[in-house]
């Protein structure tokens, strides 16, 4: 499907493109009739009207969209910097979007894109996203769009992202060497293909290694800060209690942290903890964390650079380019065997 | 001065409107003369294209800008969420533009500010600006601007702060109580208010309390990691070195921290630290980090409540809106008397 201009909308009805801009405005030089018409062929063909045509036309707008869940996440910061470092050379603004985990406002931010504001868009899905037809809306409109991090995996276009199997599989493994025979992995969602990717890789090292999983064993965690502290204080109260805990997503290890300290645990004698992170912060906490380090800043300038092709070469393929950068396992001391 | 407009032109220059408008498109119906008389004024009145001028007349562009130094620091991801809160009730986008403390980037980016992308705008500044007219420039083109945390001294128009003056005050005192004798401030910028208030207050405590100040005390940082490291790293060898640290801005915790661990300095035994930090890793530091606490969420909330008043009432008076809101001092274990 391609961009559906006022001329399509004319062809489509064999009229002219001013009778069609015209009855688009509501003139009153055009009959009822003709103006209904006009209408419903728009409304079919999912028109949306190019406020900024004469700018384009002119000029591409030169700016690139990247639509994030959050920027509090120093994955996301990296990550922008490392699309700001090509989007420079480009000559190109960056405008970076929130969604905060917010289906809905994801929506209305892709919708607002149709109207010609951003050349392309960069990608990390919210938390929440089952429904991707306003990704497609906006492929079809033929704004090109990469998603890195955070993919949907049925949208074909080019997907940067790191061995999240891998690396679920890494960190379950480091546990168990490390001694640990109860292990629970911290969810964020489970209808995103990296947590769950990261989930099947734990499960996977449980599996070759002999150990039980039971269900229970991954925890759904929310956007909700509040609300991570409670489940986890449970968890962690619970007569069964893991010695061995995976946080899918960084934020949760300082909720981890503060429980145990709330609850006089210690890491690592009483259990162990290890995160997904990039957080500068890891080594001089209270123990220093071991972390699955992402290749952030390497994986926002790979999909700009991506993004930047296609942007040049109006045919250009995006769906070949997808691409996975591994990250690394750093051992500190919240996985000690003590 | 007004919004320059090609109407404005035609007025000056006693021509039609279409005239101008032919004459700027280069058209072969326009003398050269005329085409000579038009860009010689358009030059000297500023006229910039308004772009999305069809867009503006059908509606507003719905959208704020936020221009920042960057979004790895906590009080800015915080204050993003603040001022989204508002942006939200009022059906409004939020595009965050980052400078990188480049004084370029934000002077390109608010050039670009001036054909109409955005409603209104909200501002920290970077800690590299010393030259303002890019920000008078926006503003005489009729975009509204607010600050918040980083503000221009020299901009007539709301500034939403903390008190900086008083916190630096605060901090140094808080030192000079738990026993430090030779206390070293680290300073982002010269050419910040906030940075100068911050150490006004800080020599103003010393000053009270008898302790003696040098100019050396006094620690300019940029914003560089490995420059700050070298520098830090200096600073903690030396034969007469400081018993006690304030880092004025939150990046500067952890480089202090990475420092005392590689030279083998105890927190807060050798030297004790303190930060104006938003972290939310302070308290499980080690050890726990004893911050000065921004009311970050609440500043980019109030700065955002000011700045749709003056998008919904013309003729609003931004410059007599400025608000103080007082930060808070958290005590932890590193300024802990041992």
């Amino acid at each position: 499907m391609s961009n559906i201009t006022i001329k399509t909308l004319a062809e489509k009805l064999q009229v002219s493109v001013a009778t069609v801009s015209k009855a688009l405005k509501d003139s009153h030089e055009i009959s009822g009739i003709t103006k209904q018409r006009v209408r419903k062929m728009a409304e079919e063909l999912h028109y949306v009207p190019n406020l900024y045509a004469s700018s384009l036309r002119r000029r591409k707008s030169k700016t690139i969209a990247v639509v994030l869940p959050e920027v509090a996440d120093s994955y996301f910061s990296l990550a922008i910097n490392g699309i700001e470092s090509i989007a420079q050379q480009k000559g190109y603004h960056v405008l970076i979007y929130l969604t905060h985990e917010n289906y809905l406002k994801q929506e209305a931010i892709l919708k607002d894109f149709q109207s010609g504001r951003v050349d392309g868009v960069l990608m990390s899905t919210t938390a929440e996203t089952v429904d991707h037809c306003h990704v497609q809306d906006l492929q079809a409109s033929g704004i090109p769009i990469v998603f890195f991090d955070r993919v949907c995996e049925e949208i074909e276009t080019a997907k940067i992202t790191t061995n999240d199997f891998e690396c679920g599989y890494i960190a379950g493994e480091h546990l168990i060497q490390q001694g640990c025979k109860k292990i629970a992995f911290l969810s964020i969602s489970s209808s995103l293909s990296i947590s769950n990717k990261r989930a099947d890789g734990y499960r996977q090292a449980l599996a070759d290694h002999q150990i039980k999983f039971k269900a229970t064993d991954i925890v759904n965690c929310k956007n909700d800060e509040a609300f991570n502290l409670t489940l986890i204080k449970k968890l962690l109260q619970s007569k069964n209690r893991p010695d061995g805990i995976i946080a899918s997503v960084e934020k949760l290890n300082t909720t981890i942290y503060l429980v145990c300290m709330d609850l006089g645990l210690n890491i690592p004698a009483d259990i162990k903890v290890m995160g997904f992170s990039n957080q500068v912060s890891a080594p001089i906490l209270n123990p220093s964390l071991t972390t699955i380090t992402q290749p952030a800043f390497e994986m926002g300038a790979a999909a700009a650079a991506i993004l930047f092709k296609a942007l040049e070469k109006p045919n250009f393929i995006l769906k070949k380019e997808s691409m996975i950068i591994p990250s690394v396992l750093t051992v500190r001391d919240s996985t000690k065997n003590v």
